[in-house]
């Protein structure tokens, strides 16, 4: 027979049943041991003999015995399979566990973060984190299938690439075969989903994995998902946000998230930092924040440009005219401003066609109506103090692509992780992922980042240079 | 009114419609100009006045024209629209294309492959490469649609982290936070989606992007996805096997796959040795060869270990005893040879848990029951000579979690990029890729690898250090 814990029913009274699990609890009762028998499903109380007395905690056993009623006075009827219990005949010890590293019966907020990740393996066997990587996955699931259903294709895109000017630095990889050079981890899809447009998918997605070697946050490691997408001959900004809109609302409704407004209100920049000091606010009441609402609201009508701010080095090295983009290069500006634009004027009160997506405070997706012509991208690289040398080199293959009949596009990136974290409660993103770094940039579980051999060093014609101490 | 070319029935004409594509042929007739109009569903053919002779093939437009039937004489019954026109009434040029660096009317294989992969966006309008990535979308989600179906749990695992002992080079990453240490790219998830069934997730599933620095052939690049999964508790080897295939065929006949045996045949290591001289075979007859049949088989019961192939560097660096796993040093022997492999006799004539997926001769997929006890694991890196301090630094957190409750397991890891290419009836793998690499290890369209700054290096504490010329 296969395993179930789907017991809750009384029709499996009388069947000898085989469950596989976790001891999640023991209870001696003299002669008699009480075992609380865990899976995914849920847990049964199994009884058995004395010898299960040997039994350890966390322990992974297989159990043969009969489903029987309880007596009455006996009935837990806090447990979904409190009606019946398993008279155990035999049982096997599938996978011992010894003394546990960390404790998982609490909530693990009172652990070292470092200890908790060291040990992950066993800190996911919390209920919460065990909710809260099974949510995401179904927030994974629902958001791909509305697009899917809205003829959107999944479309791959490299990790060993080139640097994209995003902002932030990239993570860089040395090749081994064409020594002294070096791809680029993926900071966003942003340019190959652009091309996919020239390509004539029309309508893109991806799941799309992205890393950052940005200075760590506590509740932030290198390494973060975004649902990405992209279509062709949006008639405006409205329609991609409709469109993402009517997404997000399908996907956060089919995993059980309630909503605050629908339509989501939109609320421009100018009047965001007028009422609520900030591009990011939380619309909710101290009610609603009890009840776990989600406050979604849009954000438009950002500046396209801002005065580069010196402490920012990544911004720094792009901005030599004193100019950098406010969210991404690669946008339009609103219809109204393409012409300042283009002559390089007001470029202070240009409007970029973005649109951020808040949500409880937080900014969970951006994007924009992307310049689609030569003439629009080689300004914007311009006004930021680029040289034409340097706009080949850095976007040559996009000014090219517009050369050959690109569409109209525009898209967005929804942050997953920020999205599951908000949907199952969380105020770290640490615990919407299943292996997040540490705050020092470990690895969970593994002990990386770590040193390679000489011989590797040699194969990547590559010297270490360390600081002195 | 938004876009469409699904025009092949005839209850839009008289209507006004807008649309918007590609020029895909245009042709001059006097005072009138005939515009094939291409988008992602179709063509459909539109007559204009003389000044659209200006538009230049694959330019996008925006037409606004009236929808009229054809003279009976004029009907194209090869085109789903070959029954109706559109009158172009006005038009509007969206993305201008200039004279195209390679042509994309043909199949492609006649021009060079960095001239393909550098205009890739270009490449990818053919109707076949359309095609070969729309399947491949589907086949994705109909692999992952079979699994949610099933219980599986999306999980993602990170991409920077440690060097997994897999056989192959990795590709590192220098961390800036932490002079002279590296991440490592992963190879396979294989690892992590083991300590996801210590965690009691029991059922997991990723679609795994993976990255070897191996020496490059004509069809493969450094990167490459799979669709990896693995379960708890299996009964055997041949139940997660039964689970692969339900779920391989349920998501090959979703996207129109014909196969050839049902069940598929499971033929032993030696016996496809005997039979086929290798193991991978193609089972198909010549005619269901040009039927675009998929002939799928399982191999089974390959040695765990082989001698060291001293050609192998990878594999030399991993076998000081003379012998290397064949497969997967994380799997477990048959239920008859755990002895031998933990009394470390009978070396060469252990048989490993493994299952290979063959198709049309090719490889899609491996996976097997995994070693779960400390005890059978560290006896495997011990027969391939790692001292036990090299048996910690390499696997301790895999023996520390099979220390705490780990159930059995299995899985497998399918070859989503050769599925796809099988699917299509393409015999290269970069048919199936939207950006593959380039046979010298370029990154499609983008020049990367590519040079870093002096800046960049030293805030990685590294020197290159180039070979003479």
């Amino acid at each position: 027979m296969q395993r179930t814990l789907t017991l809750q029913t009384t029709q499996h009274i009388g069947e000898v049943v085989k469950l596989q699990g976790w001891v999640d609890t023991k209870r001696d009762h003299g002669k008699l041991t009480f075992i609380d028998l865990r899976d995914r499903t849920g847990t049964v109380q199994c009884v058995g003999y004395q010898k299960m007395g040997e039994l350890t905690p966390e322990s992974v056993i297989e159990v043969v015995g009969q489903v029987k009623e309880r007596p009455e006075n006996m009935i837990n009827a806090e447990s979904a399979t409190g009606a019946v219990e398993i008279d155990v005949r035999e049982y096997t010890v599938l996978g011992k566990a010894g003394s546990l590293p960390i404790p998982i019966d609490t909530d693990g907020s009172e652990i070292a973060e470092e200890m908790r990740l060291k040990y992950r393996y066993l800190d996911l066997r919390r209920e919460r984190m065990q909710k809260n990587v099974r949510v995401r996955s179904e927030l994974t699931r629902a958001l791909s299938e509305a697009l899917y259903e809205r003829e959107f294709v999944n479309i791959e895109t490299p990790m060993l690439t080139k640097s994209t000017k995003e902002g932030a630095r990239d993570f860089v990889v040395p090749a081994r075969l064409q020594p002294g050079l070096f791809y680029a981890l993926p900071q966003s899809p942003q340019q190959y989903k652009q091309l996919l447009m020239t390509a004539g998918f029309e309508r893109y997605f991806q799941v799309a994995r992205c890393i950052r070697d940005e200075d760590l946050r506590s509740d932030r490691g290198f390494e973060f998902t975004q649902l990405d997408l992209e279509m062709s001959f949006p008639e405006s900004r409205e329609s991609v946000m409709e469109l993402v809109e009517t997404v997000v609302k399908q996907a956060v409704t089919s995993v059980g998230g309630k909503m605050q407004q629908d339509p989501f209100p939109v609320v421009s920049y100018p009047e965001a930092l007028e009422k609520y000091g900030a591009d990011k606010f939380d619309l909710r009441t101290e009610q609603e924040k009890k009840n776990g609402v989600l406050a979604f609201a849009w954000v438009v009508d950002f500046p396209f440009f801002k005065k580069v701010d010196a402490k920012d080095v990544a911004e720094v090295r792009d901005g030599k005219s004193g100019w950098t983009f406010t969210h991404n290069p690669f946008s339009s500006p609103i219809p109204e401003h393409i012409e300042w634009l283009k002559n390089k004027e007001h470029i202070g009160e240009i409007i970029t066609a973005q649109y951020d997506l808040v949500c409880n405070g937080y900014e969970v997706g951006g994007g924009s109506i992307r310049a689609h012509s030569p003439e629009l991208l080689t300004a914007v690289f311009e006004i930021m103090g680029y040289s034409s040398e340097e706009i080949t080199e850095g976007v040559g293959h996009m000014l090219e692509a517009f050369g050959v009949g690109t569409p109209p596009h525009g898209g967005i990136a929804l942050g997953l992780d920020r999205l599951a974290m908000l949907l199952t409660g969380e105020t770290s993103l640490k615990e919407s992922i299943a292996f997040p770094m540490t705050g020092s940039g470990k690895t969970a579980v593994m002990q990386a980042p770590a040193p390679i051999s000489d011989e590797q060093l040699r194969e990547l014609h590559l010297a270490t240079q360390l600081p002195k101490k």
